[in-house]
């Protein structure tokens, strides 16, 4: 079974986001004085070939511990998991 | 009213991933044989204050559009928009 998975990975609660600091100085120059707390992270998405949802949802979450995050500074998160051509 | 939202960018199909296309070859090696057509994009989370989702939906448009997105290479899309405290 295949299925199309989009995962963030985000920098945990309370590290430093330079990059979205910028962002948000940035904002109001913009017109944009209503948005705040701007954090960046990254969005990946895929095809992964599984038996079902519980070992797709597995192996992404061991490639991202492996692979696509850094755990000492980033949480991942599935956000979503869908079965193509049905 | 305020809103948390979440924001991917991601490149327009067709537009090389030179990032997404070296960790689809870092994949074999680590035993992620399962896994193909990996593309990176951006995932943005900030709090919009607006009138309603209608607004809130409009404003981040505007702000891809001038700020988080490069519209020629990056498609934006809103992923989550839900209101804070109910």
């Amino acid at each position: 079974m295949k299925f199309d998975a989009m995962v963030e990975v985000k920098l945990r609660p309370g590290i430093a986001d330079p990059q979205g600091a910028t962002i948000e100085r940035a904002l109001p120059a913009l017109g944009f004085e209503e948005v705040s707390g701007v954090r960046v992270g990254k969005a990946f998405r895929f095809q992964i070939d599984a038996q079902d949802v519980g070992a797709a949802a597995e192996v992404i979450d061991e490639m991202c511990k492996r692979l696509l995050a850094n755990p000492v500074i980033e949480d991942s998160l599935v956000i979503e998991l869908n079965p193509i051509d049905g």
